[in-house]
């Protein structure tokens, strides 16, 4: 893999949001032909593929994964930077720390509807760093 | 990244479906060492790594993940192509875009009881394209 | 992708491991740059890449992703290995068979709070084996 660059995003708030035009920016120009790969190089935040288009997914999905994986579990131990510390790192396994999109003719071979997702579960997170290849 | 070729496959009914036959198939011959890779364009179905054997696994995986993601929790707004539609968002999420298999002697390396399936998250899906490359 | 090792883990109990330090020492010395990869062939055990520092971490992951996959749901079949056998699935599939870390300045490029997890979702586990690649 060559390593192309590290982004430092924003500071996003807690939910998730389509970044595929800030990544694919920061990599471009692609080769004709390849693997592009992100990596997020944190533990309670995520990077998946979701759809691009309507907004409600995103805002849907927040709800979803606030009811399946709640703040409020008895016995956590795990407590003291707040209650969405914990569920934040369960959150961050579940989506995953990485994706990688087929690269055909010089471009992202993302399907019509899939956009690329930093998945923020912290309330007050820090600004995201993600390293950007290509294989 | 080597891309091999883009599959479409026919329409699966909702549920997990093993294909691991199907893109070993189209991805034959392999090189001697490498790695495997898969891609499906889609946002509401995923590709998982699952037990090969038994086709109960599937069925209680389709019983499972009903339950961890139900079609019916209060105040979804995307909600218009059916009941189906963001619960299938939520689990392609939950289950991932992509998987990777490790090449050894020109064979995919699936442990004993490791298969590649489809997961089917709508219950009336067009045929889905799956993308096949090799590193 | 060059394939530098398959590791034979000793047997884990059932829980959330940190084995960073036993992967990074199977796959030294790393080259410049690149990525480094790792497989898992079991579908009852996963990888994933998670908090590195405070131990409650993993014994609230162990809380969470059982109170999410119970072992108890109405209808199963797949029961004959126990009640642990079938969640033990659903947890592999949600987590992953494989993680992936950039190389940069011939070092895994985690994040300072990152470490890479075995998960290990049976009560009374075998060796586990993991594949070691670079790309």
């Amino acid at each position: 893999m060559q390593i192309i660059t590290t982004i430092q995003l924003p500071p996003y708030p807690r939910g998730f949001h389509l970044i595929t035009d800030l990544l694919i920016e920061a990599t471009t120009p692609l080769p004709s032909n390849g693997l592009l790969y992100f990596f997020i190089q944190h533990t309670s935040a995520a990077l998946t593929i979701n759809e691009n288009a309507d907004p409600t997914v995103r805002q849907d999905l927040e709800k979803y994964i606030n009811q399946i994986v709640p703040e409020d579990i008895p016995g956590l131990k795990h407590t003291i930077e707040g209650p969405d510390d914990m569920p934040a790192h369960v959150k961050a396994s579940f989506f995953g720390s990485s994706v990688s999109i087929p690269i055909i003719n010089g471009k992202a071979a993302l399907g019509t509807w899939q956009g690329i997702y930093l998945c923020e579960f912290r309330n007050r997170a820090s600004a995201r760093k993600i390293i950007c290849g290509i294989l």
